[in-house]
Protein backbone atom coordinates (compact mmCIF):
# COMPACT_ATOMS: atom_id res chain seq x y z
CA UNK A 1 0.00 0.00 0.00
CA UNK A 2 2.14 3.23 -0.67
CA UNK A 3 2.23 5.73 1.33
CA UNK A 4 0.59 9.01 1.67
CA UNK A 5 2.61 11.49 -0.22
CA UNK A 6 -0.47 14.33 0.56
CA UNK A 7 0.76 14.83 4.19
CA UNK A 8 4.32 16.80 2.86
CA UNK A 9 5.01 19.94 4.54
CA UNK A 10 2.02 19.79 6.63
CA UNK A 11 2.59 20.23 10.52
CA UNK A 12 1.34 18.10 13.30
CA UNK A 13 -0.66 18.62 16.02
CA UNK A 14 1.68 20.70 18.52
CA UNK A 15 2.06 18.59 21.53
CA UNK A 16 3.52 19.36 24.48
CA UNK A 17 6.36 17.94 26.10
CA UNK A 18 7.88 18.86 30.13
CA UNK A 19 10.85 16.68 31.66
CA UNK A 20 12.15 16.97 34.96
CA UNK A 21 16.02 17.08 36.18
CA UNK A 22 15.20 13.19 37.31
CA UNK A 23 14.50 12.90 33.67
CA UNK A 24 17.53 14.72 32.50
CA UNK A 25 19.53 12.38 35.24
CA UNK A 26 17.79 9.05 33.79
CA UNK A 27 18.79 9.85 30.06
CA UNK A 28 22.52 10.65 31.28
CA UNK A 29 22.78 7.31 32.69
CA UNK A 30 21.13 5.74 29.76
CA UNK A 31 23.45 7.04 27.31
CA UNK A 32 25.94 5.66 29.73
CA UNK A 33 27.41 8.73 31.70
CA UNK A 34 28.87 7.94 35.22
CA UNK A 35 30.55 8.80 37.96
CA UNK A 36 33.17 10.77 35.62
CA UNK A 37 30.62 13.02 34.70
CA UNK A 38 28.86 13.62 37.75
CA UNK A 39 27.24 17.09 36.11
CA UNK A 40 25.13 15.09 33.86
CA UNK A 41 24.46 12.23 36.25
CA UNK A 42 23.22 13.95 38.97
CA UNK A 43 21.49 16.92 40.29
CA UNK A 44 24.41 19.07 41.76
CA UNK A 45 25.00 22.21 39.33
CA UNK A 46 23.44 19.95 36.89
CA UNK A 47 24.07 20.46 33.05
CA UNK A 48 22.11 18.71 30.76
CA UNK A 49 23.71 16.15 27.63
CA UNK A 50 22.87 18.06 24.46
CA UNK A 51 21.75 14.77 22.66
CA UNK A 52 18.47 14.94 24.99
CA UNK A 53 17.16 17.73 22.68
CA UNK A 54 16.04 15.08 20.24
CA UNK A 55 14.00 13.31 22.57
CA UNK A 56 12.05 16.73 23.61
CA UNK A 57 12.14 17.23 19.95
CA UNK A 58 9.74 14.16 19.01
CA UNK A 59 6.08 14.35 18.64
CA UNK A 60 3.56 12.49 16.56
CA UNK A 61 3.19 13.81 13.14
CA UNK A 62 0.76 13.58 10.59
CA UNK A 63 0.23 9.72 9.43
CA UNK A 64 1.41 9.27 6.39
CA UNK A 65 0.13 5.76 5.28
CA UNK A 66 -0.26 1.68 6.61
CA UNK A 67 2.62 -0.55 6.60
CA UNK A 68 4.24 -2.43 9.09
CA UNK A 69 5.90 -0.75 11.75
CA UNK A 70 8.23 -3.76 12.02
CA UNK A 71 9.41 -3.00 8.65
CA UNK A 72 10.34 0.62 10.13
CA UNK A 73 13.91 1.61 11.52
CA UNK A 74 15.47 5.06 12.27
CA UNK A 75 17.85 5.78 9.49
CA UNK A 76 18.97 9.57 10.30
CA UNK A 77 18.83 12.10 12.98
CA UNK A 78 19.90 15.41 13.30
CA UNK A 79 19.35 18.34 15.58
CA UNK A 80 20.49 22.04 16.06
CA UNK A 81 20.52 23.40 19.70
CA UNK A 82 19.44 26.81 19.95
CA UNK A 83 20.12 27.50 23.45
CA UNK A 84 21.26 25.30 26.49
CA UNK A 85 18.63 23.04 27.91
CA UNK A 86 17.53 23.44 31.40
CA UNK A 87 17.69 20.85 33.70
CA UNK A 88 13.74 20.74 33.88
CA UNK A 89 11.62 22.74 31.38
CA UNK A 90 8.64 21.92 29.05
CA UNK A 91 8.29 22.24 25.05
CA UNK A 92 5.89 22.66 22.15
CA UNK A 93 6.53 20.56 19.48
CA UNK A 94 5.70 20.95 16.12
CA UNK A 95 6.87 17.68 13.19
CA UNK A 96 5.70 17.95 9.43
CA UNK A 97 7.18 15.06 7.15
CA UNK A 98 9.08 16.99 4.48
CA UNK A 99 9.37 14.23 1.74
CA UNK A 100 9.01 10.61 0.94
CA UNK A 101 11.68 9.49 -1.32
CA UNK A 102 11.96 6.25 -3.47
CA UNK A 103 15.05 4.11 -2.61
CA UNK A 104 13.99 1.12 -4.63
CA UNK A 105 13.78 -1.28 -1.84
CA UNK A 106 11.79 0.86 0.57
CA UNK A 107 10.88 4.01 1.10
CA UNK A 108 13.04 6.88 3.05
CA UNK A 109 10.20 9.60 5.04
CA UNK A 110 12.09 12.28 5.91
CA UNK A 111 10.69 14.51 9.24
CA UNK A 112 11.09 18.10 10.52
CA UNK A 113 10.38 18.90 14.36
CA UNK A 114 10.40 22.62 16.19
CA UNK A 115 10.55 22.59 19.74
CA UNK A 116 9.62 26.27 21.13
CA UNK A 117 9.83 27.01 25.00
CA UNK A 118 6.12 26.76 26.26
CA UNK A 119 6.59 29.88 28.12
CA UNK A 120 8.03 32.24 25.65
CA UNK A 121 7.39 30.53 22.80
CA UNK A 122 11.43 30.96 22.01
CA UNK A 123 12.58 28.25 19.37
CA UNK A 124 14.73 25.89 21.80
CA UNK A 125 15.79 22.55 19.24
CA UNK A 126 15.18 21.97 15.39
CA UNK A 127 15.40 18.06 14.80
CA UNK A 128 15.49 16.34 11.46
CA UNK A 129 15.25 12.47 11.17
CA UNK A 130 14.47 10.00 8.67
CA UNK A 131 12.84 6.39 8.89
CA UNK A 132 13.45 3.86 6.34
CA UNK A 133 10.62 2.02 5.74
CA UNK A 134 11.19 -1.45 3.92
CA UNK A 135 9.10 -2.96 1.13
CA UNK A 136 7.29 0.74 0.66
CA UNK A 137 9.67 1.78 -2.37
CA UNK A 138 9.67 1.41 -5.84
CA UNK A 139 6.68 3.54 -6.76
CA UNK A 140 8.75 5.50 -9.11
CA UNK A 141 9.43 8.82 -6.85
CA UNK A 142 12.67 10.97 -6.28
CA UNK A 143 15.66 9.22 -5.14
CA UNK A 144 15.77 12.42 -2.74
CA UNK A 145 18.43 14.80 -1.68
CA UNK A 146 22.39 13.38 -2.17
CA UNK A 147 24.84 14.22 0.59
CA UNK A 148 28.35 15.45 -0.04
CA UNK A 149 29.82 14.24 2.84
CA UNK A 150 33.86 12.84 2.74
CA UNK A 151 36.00 12.76 5.33
CA UNK A 152 39.01 14.50 5.05
CA UNK A 153 42.50 12.30 3.74
CA UNK A 154 43.81 12.40 7.54
CA UNK A 155 43.79 10.28 10.47
CA UNK A 156 41.10 11.31 12.87
CA UNK A 157 42.19 14.54 15.24
CA UNK A 158 39.97 12.54 17.94
CA UNK A 159 39.28 9.32 18.62
CA UNK A 160 37.33 8.03 21.92
CA UNK A 161 36.37 5.11 22.72
CA UNK A 162 33.47 4.47 25.91
CA UNK A 163 31.81 1.06 26.48
CA UNK A 164 28.12 0.75 26.82
CA UNK A 165 27.18 -2.01 29.75
CA UNK A 166 25.02 -5.17 28.78
CA UNK A 167 21.79 -3.20 31.03
CA UNK A 168 22.76 0.19 28.81
CA UNK A 169 19.16 -0.58 26.87
CA UNK A 170 17.58 -1.50 29.86
CA UNK A 171 18.12 1.84 31.45
CA UNK A 172 17.94 3.74 28.06
CA UNK A 173 14.77 2.82 27.66
CA UNK A 174 13.11 3.97 30.47
CA UNK A 175 13.89 7.29 29.11
CA UNK A 176 10.24 6.34 27.07
CA UNK A 177 11.12 3.95 23.90
CA UNK A 178 10.05 0.65 25.17
CA UNK A 179 9.93 -1.01 21.97
CA UNK A 180 10.82 -4.93 22.48
CA UNK A 181 13.45 -4.47 19.86
CA UNK A 182 15.61 -3.31 23.02
CA UNK A 183 14.94 -5.71 26.01
CA UNK A 184 12.64 -8.80 24.61
CA UNK A 185 15.11 -11.74 23.54
CA UNK A 186 11.83 -13.65 21.80
CA UNK A 187 10.79 -10.26 19.74
CA UNK A 188 14.59 -9.38 19.04
CA UNK A 189 14.68 -13.23 17.60
CA UNK A 190 11.26 -12.96 15.82
CA UNK A 191 13.41 -9.56 13.99
CA UNK A 192 16.45 -11.78 12.86
CA UNK A 193 18.81 -10.77 16.14
CA UNK A 194 20.33 -12.77 18.04
CA UNK A 195 19.72 -10.78 21.16
CA UNK A 196 17.94 -7.47 21.48
CA UNK A 197 19.62 -4.41 19.79
CA UNK A 198 20.71 -1.25 21.79
CA UNK A 199 17.77 2.02 20.78
CA UNK A 200 20.28 4.05 17.90
CA UNK A 201 19.50 6.79 19.98
CA UNK A 202 21.03 5.61 22.58
CA UNK A 203 24.11 4.93 20.40
CA UNK A 204 23.30 8.20 19.70
CA UNK A 205 23.65 9.31 23.05
CA UNK A 206 27.09 7.97 23.48
CA UNK A 207 28.65 9.36 20.60
CA UNK A 208 27.46 12.83 21.25
CA UNK A 209 28.81 12.57 24.95
CA UNK A 210 32.01 11.60 23.25
CA UNK A 211 31.89 14.77 21.06
CA UNK A 212 31.12 16.65 23.74
CA UNK A 213 34.18 15.81 25.94
CA UNK A 214 36.52 15.57 22.80
CA UNK A 215 35.33 18.84 20.79
CA UNK A 216 32.91 21.33 22.76
CA UNK A 217 35.02 21.30 26.07
CA UNK A 218 32.54 19.56 28.03
CA UNK A 219 30.47 22.70 27.39
CA UNK A 220 26.84 21.89 26.67
CA UNK A 221 26.46 25.81 25.68
CA UNK A 222 28.89 25.26 22.63
CA UNK A 223 27.58 22.23 21.57
CA UNK A 224 25.04 23.59 18.35
CA UNK A 225 24.28 20.99 15.91
CA UNK A 226 24.61 16.76 15.34
CA UNK A 227 23.71 14.60 12.88
CA UNK A 228 24.45 11.17 11.44
CA UNK A 229 23.04 8.17 9.57
CA UNK A 230 22.47 4.85 11.26
CA UNK A 231 24.29 2.42 9.45
CA UNK A 232 24.25 -1.04 11.39
CA UNK A 233 23.09 -2.45 15.10
CA UNK A 234 24.57 -2.00 18.21
CA UNK A 235 24.77 -4.80 20.47
CA UNK A 236 24.54 -3.97 24.25
CA UNK A 237 27.81 -3.99 25.94
CA UNK A 238 29.80 -3.38 22.56
CA UNK A 239 32.68 -1.13 22.72
CA UNK A 240 31.97 2.14 20.34
CA UNK A 241 35.22 4.62 19.30
CA UNK A 242 33.86 7.92 17.71
CA UNK A 243 36.67 8.73 15.19
CA UNK A 244 36.81 12.66 14.90
CA UNK A 245 37.92 15.17 12.61
CA UNK A 246 37.90 19.11 13.45
CA UNK A 247 37.62 21.62 10.84
CA UNK A 248 36.65 25.38 12.97
CA UNK A 249 33.52 24.96 14.25
CA UNK A 250 32.76 22.11 11.29
CA UNK A 251 33.09 18.60 13.03
CA UNK A 252 32.66 15.11 11.05
CA UNK A 253 32.64 12.06 12.86
CA UNK A 254 31.69 8.50 12.49
CA UNK A 255 30.90 5.57 14.93
CA UNK A 256 32.17 2.44 14.82
CA UNK A 257 32.31 -0.69 16.88
CA UNK A 258 35.60 -2.76 17.56
CA UNK A 259 35.75 -5.11 14.81
CA UNK A 260 35.38 -1.73 12.53
CA UNK A 261 31.56 -1.82 11.85
CA UNK A 262 30.57 1.72 11.33
CA UNK A 263 27.19 1.83 13.63
CA UNK A 264 26.60 5.94 12.79
CA UNK A 265 27.76 7.45 9.44
CA UNK A 266 27.79 10.33 7.64
CA UNK A 267 28.61 12.49 11.24
CA UNK A 268 28.78 16.21 11.49
CA UNK A 269 28.33 18.45 14.53
CA UNK A 270 28.98 22.18 14.81
CA UNK A 271 30.73 23.60 18.13
CA UNK A 272 30.83 27.37 18.93
CA UNK B 1 20.71 17.58 73.30
CA UNK B 2 18.73 14.16 74.31
CA UNK B 3 15.91 12.84 72.22
CA UNK B 4 12.44 13.16 72.89
CA UNK B 5 11.30 9.51 74.21
CA UNK B 6 7.90 11.35 74.15
CA UNK B 7 7.25 10.23 70.86
CA UNK B 8 7.81 6.37 71.41
CA UNK B 9 4.62 4.56 70.40
CA UNK B 10 2.48 7.64 69.02
CA UNK B 11 1.80 7.04 64.88
CA UNK B 12 3.23 9.58 62.80
CA UNK B 13 0.90 11.10 59.70
CA UNK B 14 -0.50 8.51 57.44
CA UNK B 15 1.77 9.45 54.10
CA UNK B 16 0.67 7.76 50.58
CA UNK B 17 3.05 6.54 48.48
CA UNK B 18 1.69 5.50 44.55
CA UNK B 19 4.82 3.50 42.45
CA UNK B 20 4.24 3.03 38.82
CA UNK B 21 5.52 -0.06 36.57
CA UNK B 22 8.34 2.32 35.62
CA UNK B 23 9.17 3.06 39.34
CA UNK B 24 9.54 -0.52 40.19
CA UNK B 25 11.95 -1.56 36.89
CA UNK B 26 14.17 1.61 37.74
CA UNK B 27 14.07 -0.04 41.33
CA UNK B 28 15.09 -3.35 39.70
CA UNK B 29 17.95 -1.67 37.61
CA UNK B 30 19.19 0.17 40.92
CA UNK B 31 19.97 -3.16 42.92
CA UNK B 32 21.47 -4.44 39.73
CA UNK B 33 18.57 -6.81 37.66
CA UNK B 34 19.81 -7.13 34.16
CA UNK B 35 19.32 -8.85 30.99
CA UNK B 36 19.26 -12.04 33.25
CA UNK B 37 16.00 -11.06 35.58
CA UNK B 38 14.30 -9.64 32.53
CA UNK B 39 10.89 -10.00 34.50
CA UNK B 40 11.73 -7.62 36.64
CA UNK B 41 13.84 -4.81 35.09
CA UNK B 42 11.56 -4.76 31.96
CA UNK B 43 7.63 -4.50 31.97
CA UNK B 44 6.92 -8.23 29.86
CA UNK B 45 5.51 -10.27 32.63
CA UNK B 46 6.36 -7.83 34.93
CA UNK B 47 7.52 -8.81 39.19
CA UNK B 48 8.45 -6.85 41.37
CA UNK B 49 11.39 -7.77 43.74
CA UNK B 50 10.26 -8.26 46.99
CA UNK B 51 12.96 -5.47 48.85
CA UNK B 52 11.12 -2.83 46.74
CA UNK B 53 8.55 -3.31 50.19
CA UNK B 54 11.23 -1.06 52.26
CA UNK B 55 10.85 1.62 50.08
CA UNK B 56 6.49 1.81 50.14
CA UNK B 57 6.53 1.64 53.75
CA UNK B 58 9.15 4.55 54.50
CA UNK B 59 6.71 7.18 55.90
CA UNK B 60 7.93 10.60 57.88
CA UNK B 61 7.18 9.38 61.69
CA UNK B 62 6.99 12.12 64.40
CA UNK B 63 10.01 14.13 64.92
CA UNK B 64 12.43 12.45 67.49
CA UNK B 65 14.58 15.06 68.49
CA UNK B 66 17.17 18.18 67.14
CA UNK B 67 20.70 16.28 65.76
CA UNK B 68 22.88 16.60 63.17
CA UNK B 69 21.79 14.81 60.19
CA UNK B 70 25.49 13.40 59.01
CA UNK B 71 25.53 11.43 62.60
CA UNK B 72 22.85 9.57 61.64
CA UNK B 73 23.50 5.67 59.84
CA UNK B 74 20.91 3.26 59.02
CA UNK B 75 21.29 0.72 60.98
CA UNK B 76 19.07 -2.32 60.73
CA UNK B 77 16.12 -3.38 58.33
CA UNK B 78 13.44 -5.36 57.96
CA UNK B 79 10.59 -6.11 56.51
CA UNK B 80 7.51 -8.37 55.93
CA UNK B 81 5.66 -9.00 52.48
CA UNK B 82 2.14 -9.94 53.27
CA UNK B 83 1.42 -10.44 49.50
CA UNK B 84 3.16 -9.59 46.05
CA UNK B 85 3.67 -6.58 45.49
CA UNK B 86 1.82 -5.20 42.02
CA UNK B 87 4.18 -3.66 39.21
CA UNK B 88 1.75 -0.42 39.96
CA UNK B 89 -0.33 0.21 43.25
CA UNK B 90 -0.77 2.77 45.96
CA UNK B 91 -0.26 2.43 49.85
CA UNK B 92 -1.06 4.10 53.19
CA UNK B 93 2.05 4.47 55.27
CA UNK B 94 1.90 4.96 59.09
CA UNK B 95 5.02 5.04 61.23
CA UNK B 96 5.86 5.26 64.62
CA UNK B 97 9.08 5.14 66.99
CA UNK B 98 9.14 1.66 69.20
CA UNK B 99 12.22 2.33 71.33
CA UNK B 100 15.11 4.74 71.99
CA UNK B 101 17.90 2.46 73.44
CA UNK B 102 20.93 3.50 74.98
CA UNK B 103 24.32 2.19 73.44
CA UNK B 104 27.32 4.10 74.93
CA UNK B 105 28.74 6.51 71.74
CA UNK B 106 25.37 6.91 70.64
CA UNK B 107 21.67 6.47 70.55
CA UNK B 108 19.30 3.48 68.57
CA UNK B 109 15.96 4.96 67.00
CA UNK B 110 13.71 1.44 66.31
CA UNK B 111 10.69 2.41 64.08
CA UNK B 112 8.33 0.08 62.82
CA UNK B 113 6.01 1.23 60.11
CA UNK B 114 3.21 -0.59 58.13
CA UNK B 115 1.62 0.21 54.88
CA UNK B 116 -1.95 -0.76 53.63
CA UNK B 117 -3.44 -0.81 50.48
CA UNK B 118 -5.13 2.47 49.75
CA UNK B 119 -8.24 0.80 48.52
CA UNK B 120 -8.74 -2.17 50.31
CA UNK B 121 -7.09 -1.04 53.84
CA UNK B 122 -5.48 -4.37 53.36
CA UNK B 123 -1.79 -4.71 54.82
CA UNK B 124 0.66 -4.96 52.69
CA UNK B 125 4.19 -4.56 54.16
CA UNK B 126 5.27 -4.22 57.63
CA UNK B 127 8.34 -3.09 58.01
CA UNK B 128 11.09 -2.51 60.84
CA UNK B 129 14.16 -0.41 61.07
CA UNK B 130 16.39 1.26 62.97
CA UNK B 131 18.83 4.05 62.79
CA UNK B 132 22.07 4.61 64.84
CA UNK B 133 22.84 8.62 65.71
CA UNK B 134 26.42 9.17 67.06
CA UNK B 135 26.88 11.25 70.16
CA UNK B 136 23.28 10.52 71.49
CA UNK B 137 23.85 7.88 73.77
CA UNK B 138 25.34 7.75 77.51
CA UNK B 139 21.74 9.25 78.73
CA UNK B 140 21.50 6.10 81.08
CA UNK B 141 18.61 4.65 79.14
CA UNK B 142 18.15 1.08 77.93
CA UNK B 143 20.30 -0.81 76.06
CA UNK B 144 17.72 -1.96 74.01
CA UNK B 145 16.76 -6.06 73.44
CA UNK B 146 19.30 -8.64 72.76
CA UNK B 147 19.30 -10.56 69.13
CA UNK B 148 20.24 -14.68 69.72
CA UNK B 149 21.02 -14.80 65.91
CA UNK B 150 23.73 -17.51 65.23
CA UNK B 151 25.27 -18.87 62.82
CA UNK B 152 24.71 -22.77 62.68
CA UNK B 153 28.50 -24.39 62.35
CA UNK B 154 28.56 -25.67 59.04
CA UNK B 155 29.53 -24.23 55.42
CA UNK B 156 26.83 -21.76 53.42
CA UNK B 157 24.20 -24.12 51.61
CA UNK B 158 24.44 -20.99 49.20
CA UNK B 159 26.88 -18.82 48.12
CA UNK B 160 25.96 -15.81 45.74
CA UNK B 161 27.96 -13.71 44.23
CA UNK B 162 26.82 -10.21 42.27
CA UNK B 163 29.04 -7.72 40.74
CA UNK B 164 27.93 -4.13 41.34
CA UNK B 165 28.38 -1.20 38.84
CA UNK B 166 30.32 1.68 39.42
CA UNK B 167 27.39 3.81 38.40
CA UNK B 168 25.23 0.85 40.68
CA UNK B 169 24.61 4.68 43.54
CA UNK B 170 23.96 6.85 40.51
CA UNK B 171 20.96 4.67 39.21
CA UNK B 172 19.90 3.36 42.57
CA UNK B 173 19.01 6.86 43.90
CA UNK B 174 16.97 7.56 40.87
CA UNK B 175 14.36 5.56 43.48
CA UNK B 176 14.41 8.72 45.63
CA UNK B 177 16.86 8.95 48.15
CA UNK B 178 19.44 11.70 46.78
CA UNK B 179 21.75 11.83 49.71
CA UNK B 180 24.84 13.35 48.22
CA UNK B 181 26.64 10.63 50.22
CA UNK B 182 26.50 8.51 47.50
CA UNK B 183 27.13 10.64 44.49
CA UNK B 184 29.27 13.73 45.48
CA UNK B 185 32.89 13.05 46.01
CA UNK B 186 33.11 16.07 47.87
CA UNK B 187 30.90 15.73 50.41
CA UNK B 188 31.60 11.63 50.75
CA UNK B 189 35.12 13.44 51.83
CA UNK B 190 33.38 15.33 54.10
CA UNK B 191 32.02 12.42 56.11
CA UNK B 192 35.60 10.80 55.77
CA UNK B 193 34.81 8.68 52.65
CA UNK B 194 37.26 8.16 50.14
CA UNK B 195 34.88 8.31 47.26
CA UNK B 196 30.55 7.69 47.16
CA UNK B 197 29.54 5.02 49.19
CA UNK B 198 26.68 2.79 48.30
CA UNK B 199 23.08 3.32 49.80
CA UNK B 200 23.12 0.71 52.49
CA UNK B 201 19.68 -0.27 50.75
CA UNK B 202 21.08 -0.82 47.46
CA UNK B 203 23.36 -3.18 49.26
CA UNK B 204 20.14 -4.92 51.00
CA UNK B 205 18.56 -4.93 47.31
CA UNK B 206 21.11 -6.83 45.67
CA UNK B 207 21.10 -9.03 48.87
CA UNK B 208 17.18 -9.59 48.55
CA UNK B 209 17.63 -10.56 44.85
CA UNK B 210 20.12 -13.24 46.03
CA UNK B 211 18.06 -14.48 48.17
CA UNK B 212 15.49 -14.46 46.34
CA UNK B 213 16.77 -16.78 43.13
CA UNK B 214 19.20 -18.87 45.85
CA UNK B 215 15.83 -20.02 47.97
CA UNK B 216 12.73 -18.72 46.65
CA UNK B 217 13.25 -20.10 43.50
CA UNK B 218 13.08 -16.73 42.02
CA UNK B 219 9.59 -16.54 42.66
CA UNK B 220 8.64 -12.92 45.03
CA UNK B 221 5.41 -14.74 45.61
CA UNK B 222 7.47 -17.01 48.23
CA UNK B 223 9.39 -14.12 49.93
CA UNK B 224 8.12 -13.56 53.04
CA UNK B 225 10.42 -11.78 54.80
CA UNK B 226 14.08 -10.58 55.34
CA UNK B 227 15.80 -8.50 57.46
CA UNK B 228 19.17 -7.79 58.81
CA UNK B 229 21.81 -4.94 60.17
CA UNK B 230 24.24 -2.92 57.85
CA UNK B 231 27.88 -3.33 59.35
CA UNK B 232 30.10 -1.62 56.91
CA UNK B 233 30.38 0.30 53.70
CA UNK B 234 30.08 -0.75 50.30
CA UNK B 235 31.91 1.48 47.62
CA UNK B 236 29.80 1.03 44.44
CA UNK B 237 31.95 -1.69 41.90
CA UNK B 238 32.37 -3.34 44.84
CA UNK B 239 31.07 -7.40 44.59
CA UNK B 240 29.16 -8.72 47.10
CA UNK B 241 28.73 -12.50 48.04
CA UNK B 242 25.52 -13.37 50.47
CA UNK B 243 26.07 -16.55 52.49
CA UNK B 244 23.00 -18.35 52.79
CA UNK B 245 21.65 -20.62 55.45
CA UNK B 246 18.56 -23.00 54.76
CA UNK B 247 16.93 -24.31 57.40
CA UNK B 248 13.17 -25.27 56.39
CA UNK B 249 11.46 -21.72 55.87
CA UNK B 250 14.02 -19.88 57.85
CA UNK B 251 16.94 -18.44 56.34
CA UNK B 252 19.96 -17.32 57.94
CA UNK B 253 22.73 -14.67 55.77
CA UNK B 254 25.02 -12.75 55.66
CA UNK B 255 26.59 -10.45 53.04
CA UNK B 256 30.21 -9.99 52.68
CA UNK B 257 32.71 -8.23 50.08
CA UNK B 258 35.70 -10.15 48.53
CA UNK B 259 38.21 -9.22 51.04
CA UNK B 260 35.53 -10.71 53.80
CA UNK B 261 34.26 -7.77 55.31
CA UNK B 262 30.64 -7.95 56.51
CA UNK B 263 28.30 -5.30 55.47
CA UNK B 264 25.15 -6.76 56.05
CA UNK B 265 25.09 -9.08 59.16
CA UNK B 266 22.53 -10.87 61.51
CA UNK B 267 20.53 -11.77 58.42
CA UNK B 268 17.49 -13.72 58.30
CA UNK B 269 14.82 -14.66 55.64
CA UNK B 270 11.52 -16.34 55.67
CA UNK B 271 10.62 -18.14 52.35
CA UNK B 272 7.27 -20.13 51.97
Amino acid sequence: MPLDHSVIGLDGEPQERSWTAKDTMLYALGVGAGTSELEFATEKGQRVLPTFAVLIAQSRGRRFGDFDPAMLVHAEQGFELHRELPAAGSVRTTTKVTGIYDKGSGALVATEAGAVDVETGELVVSSRSSVFIRGEGGFGGDRGPRDDWTLPDRAPDHKVTYGTRPEQALIYRLSGDYNPLHSDPEFAARAGFDRPILHGLCTYGVTGRALLHAVAGSDPARFKAMSGRFSSPVFPGESLTVSIWVDGTDVLFRTAKDDGTVVIDRGRAVVA
